[in-house]
């Protein structure tokens, strides 16, 4: 069998819109990916072979003319997003049911409607909500990481076992497994997607998060989730030569390791020879703030998101989760309403200031996965980003001490997502030639 | 049999607790109810008497002691709800499947975890976004709208066929069916109650509504659901002497029909009687721009949140809806960031101005309910304190020419829902006394 696995979404996409690949071909060879990898990287909470293969069959029925724009696209899709065909168990104690959700999540119908071939559910840390692992382990490494809470779907795709997955990101879910694992990670501005059918955290930071390992691969998802910019962008390549590139430390930067300090100063460089105009820029003071606001969002956010289960069943969920119901910190709801506050107001800040560079850097991650499956890592170089619900990239081409990846985050005003994926896929392909890191598992 | 529907759930609820009513007696008594009354009203979507009462019994089972703060409290949903044990169907084409949900809501699960009895299902118009009315009529005049888009759940409670139900609000989907049914409606502090498991149309605007015969029902499910001020309210009524009531007409009052001009006067007149402190204010006028703002939210975000269902099946869905997928109103995504952020800006400068009055009153609707069922009414009066996510509680008491009931809603700043119960059980009860209208349903 040809290995069809190594391509990404828009290769193999091709072939089965040609008709120079079945579905069920393609699934196949996804499966055999999995049973040969599976048992070390453990990235699936449920899947079916069969049921799979039933699916890809189907879609094969379809007349190449009503094949829709994701054919035959095999998708992870993380066991907190329902699923009707599925279970949903969100790596909670108290939802260990085998049985189909019944009822799809809206990007889920979006996908489906598409042609997309929902292939199983990915792990995750409970709800999403905790950093505490899940057994899945790092692709490029088994004994550390591969973030979270999206750990199964960074996993999978970094590990070749699909082309695409769904993640969701509350502080760093989606951006830090996708440093962790080496691939593309997307999360849009808040609101692009739809949320329903999500497990509900925050409803200030919750996003659906998009791996996939080109940027190419992302395009086809924001063209299906039309997530349009008001100014489209230009058909031909984002040209580096004489662009404006900012680098962004945030007041996190005294975090950064050894890995990350590395990979920047490298993509400075990287740039800089392409010709960029590369400049660090410093954010205003208020920005600062933005950390402990985020922490009394979730807080706040989280007293109302966990308060069903936790008097359902509270002695199977984490104690950080009754923490929340319970309000041990404390939190106020004036200092809850002055964190929504403050950061709405820094939102159009942030905004005009991005506007003014063609790309702004941040980092993803403050180093490389590190070893043990107990903790899924820090999200502190993703947060405000987060909830200043902006879009976030992560694209990776770095390598830490220890030869595993680590990417940078290209984040951009609100609603310029088509923008922040033009130039990321340039800036990708010069980060993939010559940042230094490359996949050994293809 | 006695006619315990007739009783508020804090009544039925202390019989219930002491063992003087079964909830099986006190299921069969509401069923009668909706078995005299419902081929008129058509309040219910989904509703299994033998379920109910298979439920009852379960419920009866349960000891004393271990009986939760809503015992056998009945509740009705709306169907946009997640029930995992009966179907949710959204009244839309695509979704008439009777399978149930197997998911429940997050507020079901909390309501469930509470000893409620989950009643059925409430019709809604299709995904609780337009003002297409399903064929519910008003209780108090079949030939009339019970309003929506919370219909089904307004009409149920002001028929004395639940005493509990809860509903939607985007605009004005809580708040106007419980002025036309004469009824308490809360529409609490967005945020505060969890949206998991609820349909989405505005990230920005939904929220759960409860509905209520009295303020001391919503007191419960306040207390259930943790809608817990920084400052809590005194254990003694609010003193309506010497408190300050502001009166706030706001950009929509040319609107105002007769029904709610006169309400209005004589809610002022009353509470000045009552040694009220009585002024009218005016809001800033950035405060008129709301309007647009919040219907390009709608847009920007029921862009997004229609798509799946667009795309899996647009035939079947309402062509504003599809006005929404296809952008209609040409919407940019700058005229939708600079909604989000002048609402964002003008929420702290709301909290303010209520902050220094007990209690704020706006109109509710614009007048009576109208004739026809074709149109759920205007959400004119609703739709900027949505947005604002501030405390809405809608208190009946008042009626319009043709003898049909009109409710002023009483806002309060964010997160004090609880201050907004106390206030609105002292002029609830007043305006109730002397405002001159009474359901004559009992």
């Amino acid at each position: 069998m040809a290995e069809h696995y190594r391509l990404d979404a828009s290769h193999a996409l091709s072939l089965m819109q040609n008709g120079d690949l079945t579905v069920e071909e393609y699934a196949k060879s996804l499966l055999s990916r999995i049973k040969e990898r599976d048992h070390v990287v453990k990235a699936w909470a449920y899947l079916d072979p069969d049921f799979v293969l039933k699916q890809a069959r189907a879609l094969d029925q379809i007349p190449a003319e009503q094949r829709g724009p994701l054919h035959g696209v095999a998708i992870g899709v993380k066991d907190v997003i329902l699923t009707k065909d599925m279970p949903t168990q969100h790596n909670s104690a108290i939802y260990t049911s085998s049985e189909p959700s019944t009822v799809d999540a809206a990007p889920i119908i979006t996908l489906r409607a598409s042609g997309a071939l929902i292939f199983g559910k990915t792990t995750t840390t409970e709800f999403a909500s905790v950093t505490d692992g899940p057994e899945t382990s790092n692709p490029h490494d088994s004994t550390r990481t591969p973030g979270g809470s999206s750990s199964g779907s960074g996993a999978a795709v970094g590990d070749f076992q699909v082309p695409i997955a769904l993640g969701t990101q509350t502080g760093g879910s989606t951006v830090r497994p996708g440093s962790f694992n080496g691939i593309f990670a997307l999360k849009p501005t808040w609101g692009a997607i739809s949320r329903e059918g999500l497990a509900q955290y925050s409803i200030t930071c919750d996003t659906l998060g998009l791996y996939a390992r080109s940027v190419a691969d992302l395009q086809l998802l924001a063209k299906v989730f039309q997530l349009a910019d008001d100014k489209p962008v230009k058909p031909t390549p984002f040209d580096i030569k004489r662009s404006k590139v900012a680098f962004c430390k945030t007041a996190n930067w005294p975090k950064a390791g050894p890995g990350t300090q590395g990979a920047w100063e490298k993509a400075k460089s990287i740039l800089e020879k392409q010709g960029a105009k590369v400049e660090e820029i410093e954010l205003p003071e208020d920005f600062a703030k933005i950390k402990d606001w985020h922490a009394n969002v979730l807080a706040g956010e989280g007293r109302t998101s966990f308060l069903g289960n936790y008097l359902l069943a509270k002695d199977k969920m984490h104690s950080m989760l009754h923490g929340h119901v319970e309000n041990h910190t404390k939190l106020s709801r004036k200092a809850q309403l002055e964190s929504y506050d403050g950061c709405a107001r820094l939102r159009p800040v942030w905004d005009d200031l991005a506007s003014k560079f063609d790309a702004v850097f941040t980092p993803s991650v403050v180093d490389e996965a590190p070893v043990g499956l107990g903790s899924t890592g820090d999200a502190s170089f993703c947060s405000m980003w987060t909830i200043l619900q902006v879009p976030c990239l992560n694209i990776p081409g770095f390598g830490g001490e220890n030869k595993l990846p680590i990417g940078l985050t290209l984040v951009g005003p609100r609603y310029t997502d088509e923008h922040v994926l033009w130039v990321g896929k340039s800036i990708g392909e010069v980060f993939a030639r010559e940042g230094g890191w490359k996949s050994k598992l293809i």
